[in-house]
């Protein structure tokens, strides 16, 4: 599935923006973004919970939050995750090299890494990308898109979302971009993304309002359980002013989350090999996590993921699912419905037509998935891509 | 992978056997397998972890241990799983139609059942093949055979392990039947297997000697993650006279354990589509259960699996599963070596001639992976199947 962005985006003042292929993918395709501010802006980031960490995912959550950051250098292709000493050197040599044309302090540039685990990064090759990307920002929406693109590694498509949002009569433009495709089960955070702003907060803000975010957004979705080494998600804020506060911010806080839901529903439509999306929906769990747990087991099952694939109704792999995810459930309380077709009800099978219900699944690209498992509170909604052959050949010939 | 293993079954005394054809499955091959007691034995079992329970489970759990069994019946075809009280009905209606030609008590008859949720059982056709099964019962190798046939489903081959071991110059036998192929990741128990033997012990001894097999056996194969509703391993013993115990009782779990280990690893070598076998051994971590968890996180993730169906050494991926899989693990000391290639050590890469070894894991069946996790004194095995086309067709084509 490629997911078509109609490319007028709202750019938040004060970001300039590149993309450049500087040879680390062999394809030749753009594999080095650059992200420039006018002036210091606040910055967060939301890291991943993978005990094997990358490089660039240790040097940039020691720098976030913070108030005073000038840059964000991305580059896709090489993921510069178990590269031990050399890799941290490489790392810190990327942000030195972009605070050289830039004219900043070091630690005031954050540093992102996608691709393929446990290769040295070719150095020189990645200087040359900054020494050209930093003489190519813009602050429009070509050099937008061009950042977007470069940061992309296996996604059949760009990933990328803008609105502006009117708070107290005053506007604010709000521009994300992400990549995804493979190795997606992000904990805390997604494989790669940036959602830039000029809504005056701070950075201690920025790290509240994103990491809520991320947790009903990024931490939902799954193409194949496989938490990434590399997830990394900034929100930088250009804006300035009186900081936003009270109804305001939550109305900020609305924004962003609407953003950041929709940018890590495309990185599953965009999943490796997906021809559908899961949404999950739980209900009835004793927590919010419960449900939660249940919806993301479900979401990691192959049997559930097949039967997706082949528009096939096997809605006893759901609910046995569900039984073994962990967080108690009430089997004679649980209820199935796949679309607007109840399935299964009170823990027996409803009658329903099968054949029906197939041809529905296999023509819609958006699959709901409600199941109720109890009468508690918890609720919890996740999104999956399916499984493929596509995904099983991409994927046994990815390095040789 | 087939496992073609050889018809010489070594039958332990007390047992007759029987495998009939009654209709449950379209195909018309055997879905009704008998095991008869002569007298009443010593019965174990351990049983699937889902909270979503298959009724011949619920049934069965309530009737182990016990020293007083005549009886197991199961049929395959329809896991009489999700199916209300209507499945509850069924599955006792079955052990009062064994009772009723063994004639015994119908408490004294255990039950299983495999093969798709949510449909309830033709019951008169069960009622036929029970009543033609029990006029078949023989003691023989032809019949334990034929007992084994009918409880598989999708399986490729038969799965049956005997052996004869000598205790304090007493030889007993041991024979022992599964079924597996798809929704293998047991937790306590595999989908549905029977260990037989002569040796005299009691039925809270055959328990624990039961439980402890399975936990390093059945506990430790995954095919695909998903836990199934109807899992179910027995233990009979038929043997008389004064019961085995101290360091006879210790041999005797040794041989159980053994006979567990390689039916477990027979279901992983016929896992649906499965190419190769992974055979995960984790080491230096806190505690057993740790390593346990890591090898299980490893043999689960699909983009593991995907590699060494392409005999692709992308270690990457199983240097990150380890790192997300939960317990502490201490990358500066992580290592990895792929049979006997070091390719990771002390948290860096290390150069390997990959085009080698992915021709050694191309021709090899069962791939070793051996992941050192720290200096901890936790070890486990664990063994999986890897993820083919074949997996993903075979699953997205299988009820509708």
């Amino acid at each position: 599935m490629s997911s078509k962005s109609v490319a007028v985006v709202s750019i938040p003042t004060g970001f300039r923006f590149s993309g450049v292929a500087c040879g680390i993918k062999a394809s030749g395709k753009p594999d080095l973004s650059l992200i420039v501010t006018d002036r210091p802006v606040r910055a967060a980031g939301v890291y991943t919970t993978n005990q094997i960490v990358a490089a660039p995912v240790v040097i940039s959550k020691a720098r976030t939050p913070s108030a005073t950051i000038r840059a964000v250098v991305t580059n896709s292709g090489n993921a510069n995750a178990c590269t031990g000493q050399q890799g941290m050197q490489d790392a810190v040599a990327m942000t030195a090299e972009v605070a050289r044309h830039v004219g900043c302090d070091p630690e005031d540039v954050l540093v992102m890494s996608t691709g393929v685990i446990g290769h040295a990064l070719p150095m020189q090759k990645v200087a040359g990308g900054i020494a050209n990307a930093s003489a190519a920002l813009q602050a429009d929406t070509d050099a937008f898109l061009a950042s977007a693109d470069a940061i992309l590694t296996t996604d059949v498509g760009r990933k990328i979302v803008s609105t502006t949002v009117t708070i107290d009569d005053q506007s604010y433009r709000i521009a994300a971009m992400a990549k995804g495709a493979g190795m997606i089960a992000p904990n805390m955070a997604t494989m790669l993304g940036v959602v830039l702003t000029d809504a005056p907060i701070s950075a201690d803000v920025a790290q509240q309002t994103l990491s809520a975010a991320a947790k009903i957004s990024f931490n939902r979705v799954s193409v194949d359980g496989h938490t990434s080494t590399n997830d990394t998600l900034l929100l930088l804020s250009s804006g300035e002013g009186t900081p936003l506060q009270g109804s305001a911010l939550d109305q900020f806080q609305g924004a962003i989350n609407r953003v950041c839901i929709e940018l890590a529903k495309k990185l599953v439509a965009d999943g490796e090999g997906a021809t559908h999306v899961m949404a999950i929906r739980v209900t009835g769990a004793a927590t919010e996590s419960d449900a939660e747990q249940i919806a993301k087991t479900i979401a990691a099952s192959p049997l559930v993921k097949t039967a997706i694939t082949g528009g096939d109704p096997n809605w006893g792999r759901i609910v046995s699912a569900a039984g073994y995810a962990g967080p108690k459930i009430e089997p004679a309380k649980t209820s199935l419905k796949i679309g607007e077709t109840t399935i299964y009800e009170s823990g027996s099978p409803k009658p329903f037509d099968a054949k029906q219900l197939s041809h529905w699944m296999k023509a819609t690209e958006e699959i709901e998935i409600h199941l109720q498992v109890g009468t508690g509170p918890g609720k919890a909604e996740y999104w999956a891509s399916d499984l493929t052959c596509d995904y099983v050949r991409f994927n046994s010939e990815y390095t040789t």
